[in-house]
């Protein structure tokens, strides 16, 4: 069976089409329609300063129930004051007139460069025309897919399936991201489920086909992510599991720690498939989406801008998830940390460091630190390895840090991306 | 007059000689003595993996009175265990056995690489060698400065004097600090005096001579400070005056942001020229202090690895200064501000977008932005520029970015550098 895309979930259509807002030619505005009145749930981005459709956004998915998602790459509408909350809305507007429903149950979305105001003539042709070709295809799925990319290289798409009786459910999603990736999600009334444990992304929900080039004139990037499932579940429910599922992906997901005004993370649930009931129904629905939710993050890491491979730092052993996951956030962002990792250099003495100032209990006389599965650091001491061929093991597309700190019994995973010279080269030689 | 140097305050001697600790032939071993048994304080990293000298000198500063300090660069005597803890107390033992004095009147402080034991024989060899080369000239002056210099390019050393009375006082100093510099010094026991506004560092204090290349085989960049003055002041009121000092100086410069495990800021008072009893008289040491201490941090952001530029970040009109040095630190940390500075790009999207993940009060439509004095945004709004004149104003040494809160009466400073395709090259070419 092929990997899910994100219009496989039952109820889904989409469309994309190019509306002249980017200055290169390729898709920049798309429709993501639910034939029903979706359960919905969106994380939104916790900058102060945030884009009119965050704004906007918020207020529509109060009630958990969106229709469509309208959205646009090439300019954020940020920091475009009340016209930008007009354009928003107008977004909302041309995409209920063609789903037909009230404009509160659409979600709007921006991407690109901010301080200008939307071309609103291009995109209100932009939005009639997207509503004249929507369909269910899997080209379909791709055109959204590739629509949403900004600095991208590649397409981001993530699904996977599970059983519930004899019914499958269906999950899958899209994003974007690639700099200016340094999400810290938040969802309004979401109640934290400590008690589902994130899985880990597995083969199946991975996959990425080749994209379009970068449009760099028309950057700001952002993390935008989408995501569809058949499943019958009420929007109270699915905002508390994908908030769950977020802190274990698009949350632990950084390559320059640079949160953006627009980063969102939104989810429709057609209905159309079986129902979530009981609590071990939630529980397979969580995995699931945390199986798609890591596949869309450690995605985004390899396409991190100037990435060479990815990095995966996992810190366990410690009393709370949360202190797991600041130190392996501060073991990620460290440039020490991320040029290392690009000249395969096995700095142990980088990643204690910083592990050592990530402000949180950290006792480097306890800890076992591993890279590439051997160990470099024990107990306040370096342990005697063969630097060559850590370095060789180092050179690997997918680069895995272990810390193991001994003193307690949780942990968490956050992905990120090597430092290279592209990095600067792709922003510093772009221009406003 | 010329700009004082460490050697000017009365009553201190210094020497530096070869050890053969570094790889290349530059002094690496170098002694600071007082003449007196100086009233003392010291500020030391917070990172929770720190060096033996660090352990070692919180114990030796407890009581305020130091006769010396030994330093070694080539080696960071951290993560180095038990055997770590004596081969700092026998660099102390060996200094006392020079100045005539008990160990614990020793700070000792080294940097370089981590996890390797000291080469004790030659340290030790060194140690005596350079207790007999002391002297009072520049010479001996810049032969420290040079000594503890690793990444860095440039010696820094600045200096001043002020009146008290008829007697004139001097505050001089120097330090080393290219790369791994993120500080946020400690010192135990200080009372926050936030009745001492930080004054700028004047052209006065501002002075650096070509030093010696880059030693990168044994890199393990720390920020180290030693500041000597012939003021007579008690040890508790110093404490305090460094550690208002620190905050606006060395805990406000960032390169990468990565806290080292060997920060080190120490002061020495010989007490061979005027008392300082009265709160004017603080006052005065204290401006002078600043002065001191923010032009060798201006100078750490200069020489800042790959650094083509420093920028000075202030952030104005917050409610504590606490809020303003937050802000000013993420945007000073952002990778995407600083390529952008490196590419002249009055990219205020990044700034402004970094300001509001600061986690702390912070309204864009409130504030306005000034980048080299250019408003280029105010509240909430892009103001219209010209990009190619501000571009051209970025291309400057020394770039000032203003952001002013408009919401209370505190500031704050933070130096950084911008991020160029040689910090890629200097951090991930060398290897351990």
């Amino acid at each position: 069976m092929p990997t899910p895309h994100l219009l496989s979930p039952a109820g889904f259509r989409a469309s994309a089409v190019y509306a002249g807002i980017r200055s290169k030619h390729h898709p920049d505005v798309a429709l993501l329609v639910c034939d029903t009145l979706a359960s919905a749930a969106a994380a939104f981005t916790t900058n102060k300063v945030f884009a009119a459709p965050i704004k906007l956004g918020r207020q529509h998915i109060k009630a958990g129930k969106i229709r469509a998602i309208v959205v646009n790459a090439g300019n954020a509408n940020a920091c475009t004051g009340p016209r930008g909350d007009r354009d928003a809305l107008r977004m909302c507007q041309l995409a209920a007139g063609i789903v037909d429903c009230p404009p509160n149950q659409i979600l709007p979305s921006s991407t690109g460069i901010i301080g200008h105001a939307l071309p609103m003539k291009k995109l209100e042709r932009g939005i009639v025309e997207a509503g004249r070709h929507l369909g269910r295809s899997a080209d379909h799925a791709a055109q959204f897919a590739d629509a949403i990319l900004t600095t991208d290289l590649v397409r981001k798409t993530a699904g996977t399936t599970f059983k519930l009786g004899k019914e499958t459910i269906t999950i899958a999603g899209v994003c974007k991201g690639s700099g200016m990736i340094g999400p810290r999600l938040s969802i309004e009334g979401a109640i934290n489920l400590s008690t589902f444990s994130p899985s880990r992304a597995s083969a199946k929900a991975r996959g990425s086909a080749a994209g379009s080039r970068a449009d760099l004139r028309n950057k700001h990037a952002t993390m935008l992510a989408y995501l569809t499932t058949d499943a019958n579940i009420p929007a109270a429910t699915l905002r508390n599991l994908l908030a769950s599922s977020t802190n274990t992906s698009f949350n632990a997901v950084t390559v320059d720690d640079h949160m953006s005004t627009n980063d969102t993370a939104a989810i429709l649930a057609s209905g159309l498939s079986a129902k979530i009931s009981s609590t071990a129904d939630q529980k397979k629905f969580a995995a699931a989406l945390d199986e798609v939710c890591q596949s869309l993050a450690h995605q985004i890491a390899a396409d991190g801008e100037g990435a060479t491979k990815t990095v995966a730092i996992t810190v366990r052993g410690t009393k709370s998830p949360d202190i797991a996951k600041t130190i392996a956030r501060a073991i990620a962002n460290s440039p020490l940390v991320k040029t290392a990792m690009h000249g395969n250099d096995p700095n142990w003495g980088r990643l204690i460091s910083a592990a050592g100032y990530a402000a949180v209990p950290f006792d480097p006389n306890q800890c076992v630190l591993k890279l590439q599965g051997t160990i470099v650091f024990r107990a306040g001491r370096p342990v005697p390895f063969n630097p060559a061929a850590v370095s060789k093991s180092l050179a690997a597309k997918e680069v895995t840090v272990d810390l193991d700190c001994r003193s307690g019994k949780s942990s968490a995973t956050v992905w990120t991306c090597d430092l290279s010279k592209q990095y600067i080269t792709i922003n510093a030689d772009y221009h406003t």
